[in-house]
């Protein structure tokens, strides 16, 4: 299976580490670092990844989709709007994480379905699209082939309810167990919603 | 204060990734993305960061030492250990999380101290120097400037639990609920130790 994770300028880290952390215990895992133009991306916490253009990501595949302040600009960008949809929609699966469900709103790939976001930036996110069914009480939201999460590491235990959704319970546990972490399993426990 | 990151091939994602989110929110945060020949460096989960010399290193200031595959080459590297001894010496405060202990153990800087390591590869690290006390049921470790952790996600709780040891509870708090993270804050509960 494809994992297909997609950076840009001012991505926040914990966004699209966790799931790649989480995603390389998947025996049959083959990861790609993508971004629209390829090359070096700088992180919103100031290191740079190498990463090859978007154009070659295969067809199927699941795509991860991080958050951080660079969605700010982007969902004003047409050019890169247009282009996350045409990886959506050639992607079996499509996970976001924290305001990287903005992004996919904007793309109008959420029309009609539920998602959810970062809780500290829940109106901007819900403003960027009203056809989406904003969920603000989740810890992430699954809906056709779209999972998206809360912040940052909500990505983590979405993730993991991934995992457990096609590949079962188990294999999300020893995951989980293997990076020694604390999984919140219960997409609907969201202890940061105010 | 200086957040000084040290990187080297096969280095475990999170294990690193988890505590730069943390300590990015800390006002006074200056990171700084390092390993010891500088370049171009691969994680264990396939994608390649770029990095300074560590010899760039100021004195003073905070270091960052992952775990992952990669350490069970470099324990036996003179070269780098006497480096990792080095960089150790001249920092104010040493983390490391998962294997990342058993370079420092080898390095001879937890002499006499206690420390504690991954949990599946417990036997691994408590046998790279039968010098350190050796914790196994610890979430973290911290000994003088030295805090150790178990596997992977544990670092995420060791660095808020260094925020709150150096900068106070309500801080750690922010930070957690920033990012959306269910702090372990009692390092003495570790649910993966069998």
């Amino acid at each position: 299976m494809d994992l297909n994770y997609l950076f840009f300028n001012d991505f926040e880290t914990l966004d699209i580490m966790g799931p790649i952390e989480v995603f390389n215990g998947l025996a049959e895992a083959r990861p790609g670092f993508y971004s629209m133009a390829g090359g070096p991306v700088k992180s919103r916490q100031g290191y740079v990844i190498m990463t090859e253009k978007a154009s070659l990501i295969r067809p199927g595949g699941v795509l991860v989709v991080p958050g951080g302040m660079g969605t700010r600009t982007l969902v004003d960008d047409p050019g890169f709007i247009e282009d996350l949809k045409g990886l959506c929609e050639r992607s079996e699966f499509v996970l976001s994480v924290c305001t990287g469900s903005g992004l996919l709103a904007r793309a109008g790939v959420l029309d009609g379905l539920s998602a959810t976001s970062n809780k500290r930036s829940f109106e901007w996110a819900a403003g960027t699209s009203d056809k989406v069914d904003w969920i603000k009480k989740a810890r992430w939201v699954a809906d056709g082939k779209f999972y998206t999460s809360s912040g940052v590491s909500a990505g983590i235990d979405m993730a993991l309810g991934f995992v457990r959704d096609r590949f079962g319970e188990e294999l999300a546990r020893q995951i989980a167990s293997r990076i020694e972490y604390i999984w919140n399993s219960d997409k609907d426990s969201d202890p940061f919603c105010r």
